[in-house]
């Protein structure tokens, strides 16, 4: 009894340095009437915001998510991008998969420990709701002490996207109607939440769309002549394939989904739904002017508009127009630059992660798009993918492996050899499956993604692939088919860069290393909303033996019903 | 081990007698695009269809029905409307008084006896998903060798509704909206689920509306000359309070919410949402043409077009317009006729189920329109009502009092006397909550539903109130405020309607009578869909000691997930 006095004073160092380290947030989501190209529709906010408030915090810090779901009856799940959830399998946010979605009225609390600094986002992982607005930033600093590969004087965030004016609800049943009814282009590009669209569209009713409403006036990136800024950019477009320019500003490529890349100079940055880099500017032009901020549609055909925004020096006013007509940015279907930014992109020296020289598995996932009965559908190694109604992270750890398909999908296809992606998928039986891969833990496994024709004849397009609880190696890019025994003696066992997101090119191959090292149930799909939805994706099992208990908190859904017990 | 062949001859002879009893229904709920009034939108379908299939039963029959949610991100719940659930109060379907929401993927089992022949209806009683679609018809007839105290040769059922053609997300966010924006007039009146909105409409995409759409092709009633038909009518509106009339044909009303009335004759029938009535009517007139069917909002100002549908003639082409001008209804703002037909529904003089003379209880429920910070809502007694996250059945029975608040709403607003019903509210401080009334378990109580004016000076509008888990009789209405010692000396004891849905008129009163007999948790609330959202309802517990155990299909939300345990 006569150590109380130092036990409490025990505490109440460990309580302090604990709470340091504790970034708590509270966050309500709901929908509310908002205009972020002048066009007035339902937006999933949070806290009132699309996009949502930016996570700002340091490596090894925990954050706290309350999250308290205000939609009247629509259930949610944010998943924590980039974020690999070492630890808590249960926090990534993947509905089907580690979740039961949260119900309206009820709070969720999102806990996880943020281990490396770098630039990462957030958003919903549920039906097409990401496409709603429900999406933001994470940013995570360096400890005290430490510094980048680079220098700069300022940091700044933004997140580029395309935006819809119908609901997720009609997109969604748009994808799943018979016939199929495309989602269509985009009808505009959204710099850091805003965009421009034109009202005088013809259809477009005069009360829902107003050019002067703030909500929708020009991003803009004020700068000070002569300072260095560390711009972090990340993409969670629905559909689009991005180039981002700012008119007569090269762009030095420092970070790569977390990663310090060797830094290599652009004019446009190509990205990708799902990818975040960090590029240094510099503000060395002539400052008596503004510039332009592009944001174009790349690799498919489209007739959405750029998005533009302003680089705006110091003292200019912001709103003043540049004198020049915007950069036009690349032709959409010049291939060529997009491969060539792909192989720029490795590790810097200095922070090279060491790759295992071989690998235990390997993986080759054929992407198709096929017509299962009337529908058309992408598929994996002709499985097109649907999410079970039990998360998977439940079931496995539970024993409930009735609630999903047993046989597990091919590591490559029947009649691989002979398939020819540069013509249409044959007619062959692509079927519906929510079975997975379950991976031996701690090996290293190697996936091959395998682009191909689409249905229609002479058009391959690109995927972005995104791998949650890991980050990968890119060991290689080609073009064509891959070739099993040639192919691999080419790999970049010695600098490739770690990513969490990867395009695979058209009618082109990319081949990712991985260690099955953190126990848990994996989603990695094309991060494409309409393609995860008609079935991009599959999902990684490793070491479910060692996740520890799962938090009730995920569950309630499907058959963990029968956890009920009052 | 003799008797077995007995044992089992007598289990064969219990199930076939069961098994002719139960019916089994099994529906799954989706988004479909629909054109009902030849505007193209999303609309929740039962097994494709809106109205959703008509359940047909006898008296004493079990219904199941293995309702699967395959929405996309959106939970649902079904309400039984006119059936009591007795001895099966969690199968009311009300999300946050009976049950939890079903969630995308679950399938879940209602469960209940139809113990009284009658005409009802089901639909959605969650958020404002009612309007997008989600209703249908429930059709019970006599035990065999029973007779109804009319006669008719055919029996139809037509639900009449409003539509709205927005979304119910983008309704409900208005109603939030502040300032306030009002869902505005429906675009059209549906019969049976079919209407006619005008594409020409400025404004209206082309491809978007079709008035060539045999969706949209208008109701025809087919009937054989010298036939008589009993209609059973139902409305669902959203908004709308309703005149029904067949153009030169009296109706001869029957049955109101599955209670044989004293025959009256109409010529139009006006009718509120969520009540029900059969009609007869007889195919007396010149058979060599059609005649207009027509639904036409009354009760307030409006811009709504007259529902159009065809009486036809066999055989007359039943898409032969009437070669008449249809009939215009009667004047929006005509209450005198309104009333009157209220008073005129009594009791069959063979059928009346005898009241009690006294009561022990009297509630007056006053209504108002109110502002509540920058909202507007609508209160009784001062206290707008929402709905708790945890639904009180469960709450009530588990001991989860936390969930809501405790102290009763009042019986009767402090200062009634003085109030005056004829001005718009006096600024009070109304206030929301979630509280709700215990009643004493077998005792009569006595509501008053109390109109008045809403905000906006000169203006009283119409509210039908829908009872859950019982009828009532209607004893009294009046035009005023209720006068607490002379009114009932005016209440009709003798032989009054029972009912589970009754209007108050403007400025009016109405005076029910009830035995709180059915243990559970009853919802009692104005039927027009907005004006529940914004708080116009209270809930009535009795005898929840005597609810036996709760199934858990109904658990999973709010505060029940404590009862998680894996």
């Amino acid at each position: 009894m006569k150590n109380l006095p130092l036990i409490y004073a025990l505490l109440l160092v460990i309580l302090s340095l604990a709470e340091a380290r504790i970034r708590h947030y509270r966050w309500e989501v709901k929908y509310e009437f908002k205009s972020p190209d002048c066009y007035r529709k339902l937006v999933i906010t949070i806290n009132g915001r699309s996009p949502g408030p930016t996570i700002l915090a340091q490596q090894g810090d925990t954050i706290v998510v309350d999250l308290k779901n205000s939609l009247l009856t629509e259930n949610v799940a944010i998943h924590w991008h980039g974020i690999r959830q070492i630890d808590s399998p249960w926090a990534d946010g993947t509905e089907g998969v580690t979740q039961c979605p949260i119900l309206p009225g009820d709070t969720f609390r999102y806990k996880f420990v943020v281990d490396r600094a770098g630039t990462y986002l957030y958003h919903a992982h549920y039906g097409m709701q990401r496409e709603a607005g429900l999406y933001g930033s994470i940013r995570v600093a360096l400890p005290a002490g430490e510094a980048e590969p680079f220098v700069y004087d300022y940091d700044r965030s933004i997140i580029l996207n395309d935006w819809y004016h119908r609901s997720t609800y009609e997109q969604a049943a748009r994808l799943s109607s018979i016939p199929f009814l495309w989602v269509g282009d985009p009808q505009s590009l959204l710099i850091q939440g805003k965009g421009r669209f034109s009202c005088s569209t013809p259809g477009i009713a005069a009360d829902s769309c107003n050019t002067t409403n703030p909500e929708c006036s020009p991003y803009v990136f004020t700068v000070v002549p002569g300072k260095t800024y560390r711009l972090r950019i990340g993409s969670l477009t629905a559909l689009a394939a991005l180039s981002f320019e700012i008119e007569g500003h090269n762009m030095t490529v420092v970070e790569a989904d977390g990663h310090y890349v060797e830094p290599f100079v652009v004019n446009n940055l190509f990205i990708y739904s799902g990818e975040t880099y960090s590029v240094l500017v510099t503000a060395n032009q002539d400052p008596t002017r503004n510039y332009w901020v592009v944001s174009k549609m790349v690799s498919r055909n489209n007739t959405t508009p750029n998005g533009l925004g302003i680089f705006n020096y110091y003292p200019n006013h912001p709103s003043r127009s540049p004198p020049t007509i915007p950069p036009s940015g690349p032709r959409w279907n010049d291939v060529g630059p997009r491969v060539n930014q792909s192989l720029a992109i490795r590790s810097h020296p200095d922070y090279i992660h060491s790759v295992p020289q071989t690998s235990d598995r390997m993986i080759i996932l054929l992407n198709t798009q096929n017509r299962i009965n009337e529908s058309v559908k992408w598929a994996i190694n002709n499985i097109s993918f649907t999410l079970p109604h039990t998360p998977y992270l439940i079931s496995l750890k539970h024993n409930l492996l009735h609630t999903f398909e047993q046989t597990p999908p091919p590591d490559v296809i029947n009649g691989y050899e002979a398939y020819n992606i540069s013509n249409p998928p044959p007619y062959i039986s692509a079927t519906t499956s929510n079975s997975l891969y379950r991976l031996k833990f701690n090996t290293t496994v190697d996936i091959i993604l395998q682009n191909a024709n689409m249905i229609d004849a002479g058009n391959s397009e690109t995927h972005p692939w995104h791998l949650h609880g890991h980050d990968f190696w890119v060991v290689g890019y080609g073009n064509g088919k891959f070739n099993v025994s040639e192919d691999p003696k080419r790999y970049n066992l010695v600098n490739p860069i770690m990513k969490n997101t990867v395009p695979v090119h058209p009618y082109g191959w990319t081949a990712l290393r991985f260690v099955a090292d953190n126990p848990g149930v994996w989603a990695f799909h094309c991060h494409i909303e309409s393609h995860f939805y008609m079935g991009m994706g599959v999902v990684f099992e490793e070491g479910i033996e060692k996740v520890k208990k799962l938090p009730t908190s995920i569950m309630g859904c499907g058959d963990t019903k029968r956890f009920i017990k009052p």
